[in-house]
C-alpha cells in the first residue's frame, strides 16, 4: 500500500520496527513471527480461536499527552480484557499504529509497556503495520483460544441468576473527569484505574464453569449490563447500596458517585451472572485471585431492562433512569 | 474505551454498525461473529491459523475523495492478498474504522464494495471497532488457514529457482503519477491495477506445491524481491525485458516503463520462485486460472543482490542498480 505514501523516509520504518521487535516467544504455539506476509499459528485441536480488535485514536481514547508506557499498557489491557470476558487464554497479537511523527524516546517507552503487560500474560506480538498520519491511532488485534463451547456468552444468563462484578466501579471516570478539569493532584491509585486497567484474564478463565454470561465495562455498568440482558431477553434488579467503588468516590454525594459507578467507563472489570448456588465458590475465588467479587443485583424474567434499588437513597433512584452508558461514536 | 469519546451522539454508532451487519455466512467454522466481546472459530484439525493485518490511511494509501466502493474492494483486497502470498486459504477478516463524520451514502458504498469481495472469497466479517477520528483509517486483520507446513515462506528459495510473477507490473505506480498530475482521462484498465486490485487467492493455493518462495508485489518488485533474497540468502538475475507491463507502459520509454515496472508498488501481484522443473505446470496453471505467469529471471548462489539484464537497452542498467522500494513510513 506504499505507493501512495510519497517519499522515501530512509530508516525510519526500519527504526520504528527495532521497538516492536519482540526478544522472547512465550507460544509455543506460535510457528511464524512478524517479518513474512502473514503469521501463523497453531489452535490446539479442539479449541476455538477467540479474537477481538479495538481502534484508538488520540484525543478520543487517550490525551494526546499520555504517558507512552501507560498508553502501551492500556492499548493491550483493553484487549485482553476482550478475551477475559469470553473466559479466554490469550495466545498472540498483532498491533498497528499510525504515527505523526517519530519519536524515539516515545517509541522505547510505549513499547515497554506494552511489552511488559504481553509478557505477563504470555501474549506474542505476531504481526503489525507501521505507517504515518496526523493523529496518532492505535490498532490492536488479539487472538486467545478455549475449548470448543466454553466461551462465556453475553446471551447465557438465567432468571434469578445473581449479578456480579469484579473489583470497583466508576474510578476511571471519575479520574478523567478530574484531570479534564485540571485538578493537579489525582490520587495514584485512582489515576490507575483511567490509565493503566488491570485486565481480569485469570478471573475470566476461572470463571468458565461458573459464570452463565459475562462481558468487560468498558461504557459504564448501565449500558453493559444492557447487553447482556438484551442478548439473554432478561431484567435485572440491581442494588446500588451494594455498588463497590473506589475510595474516593465513596466520599462523592451519593448521586454523583452512584452515577460515576453506573454509567462510567473505562474500568475493564468483569461483569457476569451465575446461579445463586455458586456463591460460595465465588467467595474462594475472590480470596484465591486477591480480587473483589461483588454480588450487585439479580437477573428477572421481563424485557430487558435495569430497575436501580436503594435502602439508604431511594429518593434518588427516579433521576437513574436514563442512564446510559457513554457511546462510542 | 469510550469514556474519553465525549459526549453521547445518539444513534450514529448503531447507524454505522448496520452497515457492517453481514447477511450471509460462508464460513461453517465461524462459530460466533459480531455482537460479542470477541469472535469465535474453529481452524480444522492440523492446519494452521495464517494473520495479517494491514492499517490504510486517508492521504496517505488513498486519495481522501476516493470511490468508497473501490476503496472498500482495495482495503480487503490488500488483505487478501497477503493469505494469497502464504498459498492460505481465507476464513474471515475484522474490520477497524476510524471515521471524521458519518455519511451514509459512503459507508453504504464502502461497505459494498467490502463485501462484495469478501463474497468472492467467502471471507466473513467477524468483528470491529469504529469510532470517530480527524482522518479516514481503515484497519483490517485477516484470518486463513492452510495445511501445518505448507505455509509459502519468503525463506524458501533454493539456488537456480526460476523468479516468477503473475500478472503485469507497475500499472499501479503509472496510474497514480496519471491521477497525481490531474491526467483526466487515465485508461480504465490502468486505473483499475490502483484501484481495484485482484488480490491472487487462488493462484497462491495452487502455488502450495509448486512455489518454493513467496509474497505479493506490494511496494515494488525491486524491494519486495530482496526481501525473498535476504530471507533465503540468495541472490537473483532478473530480465527487464521479460518483466510483464500493461500496454499503457509499453508506450513509455523504457526505462520510464522499467522504473514503474521495477519500483512502482501497489500491483498486488505475486512474485515466488520456483524450480525449472514446474515449468510446465505453470503453463498449464497459467491457463487454467487465466492469469498471465512470467518467469523473469533466476535466482543465484551469492550474497542478496539482484543483478538487472536486458538485451535490448543494456546501457539503461547502470541506473536501475540504486532503485529500491517505497518505504512505508
Amino acid at each position: 500500500m506504499s505507493a501512495h505514501s510519497g517519499a522515501k523516509i530512509g530508516g525510519e520504518f526500519a527504526l520504528i520496527r527495532q521497538f516492536f521487535h519482540q526478544k522472547t516467544q512465550h507460544q509455543a504455539q506460535v510457528d511464524l513471527s512478524v517479518g513474512d506476509d502473514a503469521a501463523l499459528f497453531r489452535v490446539a485441536h479442539g479449541q476455538q480461536c477467540v479474537v477481538s480488535t479495538d481502534l484508538l485514536v488520540s484525543g478520543r481514547h487517550f490525551f494526546a499527552d499520555a504517558a507512552p508506557r501507560l498508553l502501551g499498557h492500556k492499548a493491550l489491557a483493553v484487549n485482553l480484557s476482550d478475551l477475559a470476558a469470553m473466559g479466554a487464554q490469550p495466545l498472540a497479537f498483532t498491533l498497528s499504529i499510525a504515527l505523526p511523527s517519530v519519536d524515539e524516546a516515545w517509541l522505547a517507552d510505549f513499547s515497554a509497556g506494552m511489552f511488559a503487560l504481553a509478557q505477563t500474560h504470555q501474549c506474542d506480538l505476531i504481526g503489525g503495520d507501521t505507517t504515518r498520519s496526523e493523529q496518532l491511532v492505535i490498532g490492536i488485534t488479539i487472538f486467545g483460544q478455549l475449548p470448543r463451547g466454553a466461551a462465556i456468552l453475553r446471551s447465557g444468563a438465567q432468571v434469578g441468576d445473581d449479578v456480579w462484578v469484579s473489583g470497583t466501579l466508576g474510578g476511571a471516570a471519575y479520574a478523567l473527569d478530574l484531570l479534564q478539569n485540571g485538578v493537579a493532584h489525582v490520587p495514584e491509585l485512582l489515576r490507575q484505574r483511567l490509565e493503566a486497567p488491570t485486565p481480569r484474564v485469570a478471573l475470566g478463565l476461572a470463571l468458565r464453569d461458573i459464570a452463565t454470561a459475562m462481558l468487560d465495562v468498558s461504557d459504564g455498568l448501565a449500558g453493559d449490563l444492557m447487553h447482556v440482558l438484551r442478548a439473554s431477553n432478561l431484567a435485572a434488579t440491581i442494588e446500588c447500596d451494594d455498588l463497590p467503588m473506589p475510595l474516593e468516590l465513596q466520599e462523592l454525594p451519593q448521586l454523583e458517585a452512584w452515577r460515576y459507578a453506573v454509567t462510567g467507563g473505562d474500568d475493564y472489570e468483569l461483569c457476569f451472572t451465575a446461579p445463586a448456588t455458586q456463591r460460595a465458590a465465588l467467595t474462594a475465588l475472590s480470596v484465591a485471585q486477591g480480587v473483589a467479587l461483588t454480588r450487585i443485583g439479580l437477573t428477572t424474567a421481563g424485557a430487558p431492562n435495569i430497575t436501580w434499588r436503594s435502602q439508604s437513597n431511594p429518593a434518588h433512584l427516579a433521576q437513574m433512569s436514563d442512564w446510559t452508558g457513554y457511546n462510542h461514536f
